[in-house]
């Protein structure tokens, strides 16, 4: 592999200039920290979900994200409402698949939400994603699991098949539309004991392809600069509570300098 | 512009004495943070929507708190039976107008709340407050966009029409009730860099109006306290997540000599 | 009282090695702080909710865990469901009476939920457990209020009735079958100055319960654990800001040394 031309500090300068709105429909656990990354990165997150206002506050934002963490039907509904009038008004929209593989429910709303068309970056762990692709992986809870074999094959092949870019979010980060595919190395082992930090990958996400049309480049390039704020929260961090504390920090303060030295995008 | 006369620290002291319980439907985004400064400060948070229990959980309570950041149509009927049940039994009801003008849907509700006569103390920022005045703003998603003229006139107007108090909060919070004005000069501009600032106004709000029953005092001296926090916060933080952490144990710790020393009410 | 010979830090490292998923039916103001202490522990949380998939959610679980503090009908007809699916599974269940006493909904659906017959073990503060028991106590809101007699006899008694383990949380905490007592006197009084510990502690005993069918042992262990940690946290703590992001770093570092020198245990 061989570092990738990608200048993901230069898409954060536009997300602070630009200061996109992130419509979330998100779920209840991780609901702040979402809307805290964003905030921090220098965007403006806005959490909405009645089916009543799902679309006019999609129409008036930069990007949706989705994720199915804590669903209930009615709001995979207002996900679906949102989601088509993002597609209408030619913003994206991210999928976080928090779960898939975990229950019957998940998986039967991750397809239908899929099958609308109206996804256009689809995010998941290894097994999440295996899931989708029609691995019979069983997810335990949101964790991720151990995928045997070319997972960044599996991927570009859903990816292919779905018509979208799909992020695989691990120690590696793999993101591909099917045809590229740029691996992103940054991020500290501590992000994985923390709860939430899958879920902010995903604002993130939305955020950086809020101001960026190439959701390849827009979601390696999110990835590697939370990845970089992570490994600057990990430094001096006791744990979990401490590295939380510091992710926001970090995320508000990461800077050109920093974020260039520090860049891991290879393809 | 002169010093009011006002002790904020004053009804701060009664909060910690009285311990008063403030019950809140609030939105899930900030639902934690609300609760948490309200007990930092020394008061009791509760937090309760189901339309079963509201009417009697405001009848136990000392104020009601109201929150429309990720309303629905039901959890607004849960917020009209708690507000009546408060009305009728004498305590306070502050709304968070939390994205007016942002949809449609908001600015119906927060319209229906405010018909119901029930509400006492209304806070936004600027451009909610403006957009509930009558005023052509549009919001964009729940943070504060610029409003042209005189808003402090604008609010005490809106006080006037609506028989209740306004707070619009911003760099300098102005407290109206149509006749008197206070503008509270505490804060720092990090807190605009948080999520759940805002939020966190209208509980603090809401529990020294339970203490308080002269809406303005309570309202000007809640800003002020929760804006001295705000300051001793932002000494030594390094961005949004620290900041976070270190508001809660301001308020915790907030003392009279702090607070006489730092309080910045006008008139 | 003398020590109980109990090994506290034994079942943690079980928890560790093993990694229990803790399937939650909770509240949203601390739903992050539940997920987060039993993942700082060391071990997997899970929070889903909508009625279609709490089954079978339950089913992949190693325990479960209810808290009624942010309840509604449908909430609580999920947890009935999950309970079921918990008590046919064989894998333990803990509820956490959350503000029981404070309105008729409330009562209602924790005697629902005890009539069930799928409660292993029952937590709350003494005025929750001394409504639950039968006593004419009104909870005033989620906070404590001070329950005159004998609370261990009540609790004991109450146990003996509904056949479970009844925990009752305080300064001292208190874990009965109706035949064993154990008291815990880990903690710090910074504890009941912060949101979510209560909740945080029926999430530790559920993750315990999962690796220990003793539930008197479990329970007591979990409560040692977390009062160990609560301990630590306070240590530097400037207030229930710094002491909440302590408390996750403390637990997630949590070693038997410290464990086992800490450690009150009392029969």
């Amino acid at each position: 592999m061989k570092k990738a031309r990608l200048n993901a500090f230069a898409l954060l300068k536009l997300v602070r200039q630009q200061r996109p709105l992130v419509h979330h429909i998100t779920n209840w656990v991780t609901i702040y920290d979402c809307a805290a990354i964003v905030k921090s990165f220098g965007a403006s997150p806005v959490m909405a979900h009645a089916k009543e206002e799902v679309a006019q506050m999609a129409g008036i934002a930069s990007s949706l994200v989705l994720n199915i963490g804590t669903l209930t039907p009615e709001l995979v509904l207002s996900m679906k409402t949102a989601a088509q009038s993002a597609h209408k008004k030619g913003i994206p929209v991210v999928l976080d698949a928090c779960g898939a593989g975990a229950t019957t429910l998940r998986d039967q709303k991750v397809f239908a939400l899929l099958k609308s068309g109206h996804i256009d970056i689809l995010k998941g762990n290894a097994s999440e994603v295996a899931r989708i692709a029609g691995r019979r992986v069983r997810t335990r809870g949101v964790d991720a699991q151990t995928v045997d074999g070319d997972v960044a094959g599996l991927a570009a092949k859903l990816a292919r098949s779905r018509k979208l870019t799909v992020v695989v979010t691990g120690r590696t980060d793999i993101v591909t539309d099917g045809k590229r595919r740029l691996f992103v190395k940054n991020g500290h082992p501590l992000m994985s004991k923390v709860v939430g930090t899958g879920c902010m990958a995903a604002s993130v996400i939305g955020m950086f392809a809020a101001v960026e049309p190439d959701h390849v480049r827009a979601a390696a390039s999110a990835l590697a600069c939370f990845g970089i704020a992570g490994e600057c929260a990990a430094r001096g961090s006791a744990g979990p509570g401490s590295f939380r504390e510091k992710l926001f920090d970090c995320a508000y303060r990461l800077n050109e300098k920093t974020c260039l030295r520090a860049q891991k995008i290879e393809e």
